[in-house]
């Protein structure tokens, strides 16, 4: 091998499985990608956004403050408004939800108040490019190599490259229909007690909303359960372990529809539970419920993380784009960016529903599947002994049959304890039209059917 | 101390020094800043940014794809645009300067060719958020943790940031007025082959253009130096040693004016030396010459760097918002590019020939300065018994009369083989009015002659 000068960092680093995926879908034209990530194009919102930046460029006034450098942690308008923004959906959830009888409201209101403008106050707030961002600077800010990471099993597979980059290992916490296994989480956690090694456990990521990649929802209850189960702990483990609620699919759920399984309540995040303020690290993103090009995200930290994160964030690129945050706080005061929301709201839930019913049609009853109640997944579960990874039968039958999907083994960390499940798959309906879901899962199908049907 | 659960680099990561002088800015209402490094406000292309966002947004079909997810290593059509950027300017400098009677053009024409396709081609270009972002990237890329890299004395002072929050260790090589102080760097890296530390030895950092803080800008002839002699030290690092080029002010160079010392020659970037593309790692921006707010810089990259900064790069953001890249190629692509920082470049000629004759009129003849040829600094020097530190008499007394400055002191490298020299200053006509630079040095001045003429 020749000599490198690359770092441990650099040499770790690797090609993220999707971008195989995206390759290969590159050298077939007529294949239909159900694998990416990606949002709905037809939807993104191309007239609003050129009449948001018209608003913000119509003048030097306007225009000179988005187009110069800003603060580091983000423009303070847009900070204003994101804080109100979060506040807003944690209340709608707790009074439209089913928490309008839990615990939350028999709290006294003024102490309530008070620790709420403390919880969804801007100065806590930091803008990053995308929450994308903010993943890697709450690794950074927090993680040596060798920490320890507790994920759910499965998990977003580009978090878990940053945390293989990074030279930090992953325990993997078992997920039910309603998020958590806190049974499983209690005994990893006793036993990296047993073995002295809770001080290398820094915090837990949690993708709380329409899970990528399972679809799944973390109830209220599991979030408090959760937390409470990270504060027994922290003593042993010698200081603060927080909770990374990753939100970035929480807009993105389904409205009410009497042919769709939708949920009665949709929880608030975990910084509603009561002294969440000092361990609960939300991130958030405008750039999926708006548009993916435009990348902004946001985060809102404890103390003294909040600071360790706005000075390397610094050193990163000194503050996300101006022009960005402009046109986000302008989309969002002008009531542009609820009325866009509510639109892709329908839509998704609309091309969702395409996909179960076609998925009703054409799958084997072998096939386990989960019907979301938002975000962008499906998640399909073979017979254990019918492996789904790239060089699988299913996958490279597929390929051949022009249509693709995650293999599930990949959103698998590495996990000494467990053997990884290669038996799902993960299939988006997110970027695809209504008649690409159709043909998508009838070619999937089909294959499916030749490989269990026989 | 409360226990914590940050990373050794969390806990690493400062305030950078500029922060705490943008907050004593804002105590003061009626306070000039000659410090900050933001570009001209007056001239910030408002109206040309909302008409190439007018037509990168005019219709969905070049809309959505704006608003789409990307590459992670940048557009397509931005980067082919910018390698043809880049190699026009190497090429406009080598005809137009003394180089034409250089050993370049001694080359066999095909054979310079061919190295220019491989050289300027856009496979090897990586858009990011800024060129800060590429900095960055490359340390991450590059560096262990206790690795050394050598910069110039004084240097940016945003990198040394990077450094220290990264436990980096930075070797300062004096400069001259044409750039780099060549023996010096010799002894450097003598000494360090005898210790046996250079194996961690990654990159030379250099600004070439209008240094940030110095003005300085390193002739050709001093960049193929450079790199002749990092390569004679490469055996015994043990790996390529390689060269960032960080020209951030490049395309701010002050055209000729009878009135104002120019240089005849801006030279090429260190791209142009024979045999450069496996060792210079280019840094630029459009954000300093067209729009701090449009955060959209690049870098030039050889492989196997290339690759592992593209992986780090999307572990970060999965690639620069395509909005804001979609806006540079068709600013880039409609001449409106051009022809703006054709305008600045006049624009700043102007304020820095406003600067010059206030400090001829207002400055102690004690103080050395520095004209510079581009760039947004002056650089001044006190006698050396007169410190111009945060906490020195001078800065509290400019503070005192409303006129802030960089202190030298904050621009070196913590390196033991030298005290760090503090009885200088970095003086910016870029955001400054006319009349505030005027006014602002004439305070100065007053400071100056107070404190040094008694």
């Amino acid at each position: 091998m020749k000599p490198s000068a690359l770092s441990a960092l650099g040499q770790r680093a690797t090609e993220p499985p999707i971008s195989w995926l995206m390759h290969a879908a590159l050298s077939r034209p007529k294949l239909i990608s159900l694998a990416a990530g990606f949002t709905d194009s037809v939807s993104l919102p191309v007239a609003d956004a050129r009449a948001a930046l018209n608003r913000v460029l119509r003048s030097p006034r306007t225009g000179r403050p988005a187009l110069q450098y800003g603060f580091t942690a983000g423009d303070t308008v847009l900070r204003k408004l994101t804080a109100e923004h979060l506040r807003k959906l944690d209340f709608h959830a707790r009074t439209a939800s089913s928490f309008s009888s839990s615990s939350l409201v028999l709290e006294p209101k003024s102490g309530m108040k008070n620790e709420d403008e403390k919880k969804y106050s801007p100065e806590r707030l930091l803008v990053t490019s995308g929450s994308q961002q903010l993943l890697y600077l709450i690794a950074e800010a927090l993680c040596d190599e060798g920490d320890i990471v507790l994920v759910e099993d499965p998990t977003y597979f580009v978090f878990l490259g940053i945390l293989q980059s990074r030279g930090l290992h992953a325990r993997a916490v078992r997920l039910e229909r309603d998020g958590l296994d806190l049974a499983h989480l209690e005994r990893i956690l006793t036993s990296l007690k047993c073995r002295g090694e809770l001080r290398r456990v820094k915090f837990f990521y949690l993708v709380s909303y329409y899970q990528n990649p399972t679809g799944v929802t973390t109830s209220f209850e599991k979030k408090r359960g959760l937390l409470k189960l990270l504060k027994k702990f922290e003593r042993d483990a010698g200081h603060p372990i927080y909770l990374l609620e990753d939100a970035a699919y929480r807009e993105l759920c389904f409205p009410g529809r009497a042919d769709l399984p939708v949920s009665p309540t949709i929880p608030p995040s975990a910084q509603a539970v009561p002294g969440a303020a000092e361990r609960v690290i939300y991130a958030g993103t405008f750039s999926k419920p708006f548009a993916t090009g435009v990348r902004v995200g946001y985060g809102i930290l404890p103390q003294p993380l909040f600071t360790a994160v706005k000075h390397i964030k610094g050193n990163h690129d000194f503050g996300t784009s101006n022009l960005l945050q402009h046109l986000i706080a302008r989309a969002l005061a002008s009531g542009i960016y609820g009325r866009h929301v509510a639109r892709l709201q329908k839509r998704y839930t609309h091309k969702a529903h395409v996909m179960k019913l076609a998925i009703e049609e054409h799958f084997p009853s072998s096939v386990e599947w989960w019907k979301p109640e938002g975000g962008l997944y499906f998640w399909a579960r073979l017979p254990k002994t019918v492996p789904t990874g790239i060089k699988s039968k299913v996958f490279s039958t597929a390929l051949k049959n022009d249509v693709l999907y995650v293999p599930g083994e990949i959103c698998y960390a590495e996990d000494p304890a467990r053997r990884k499940p290669n038996h799902e798959m993960r299939i988006s309906f997110g970027n695809a039209t209504e008649k690409d879901i159709q043909e998508g899962i009838r070619r999937l199908g089909k294959v499916l059917q030749e490989i269990l049907v026989q």
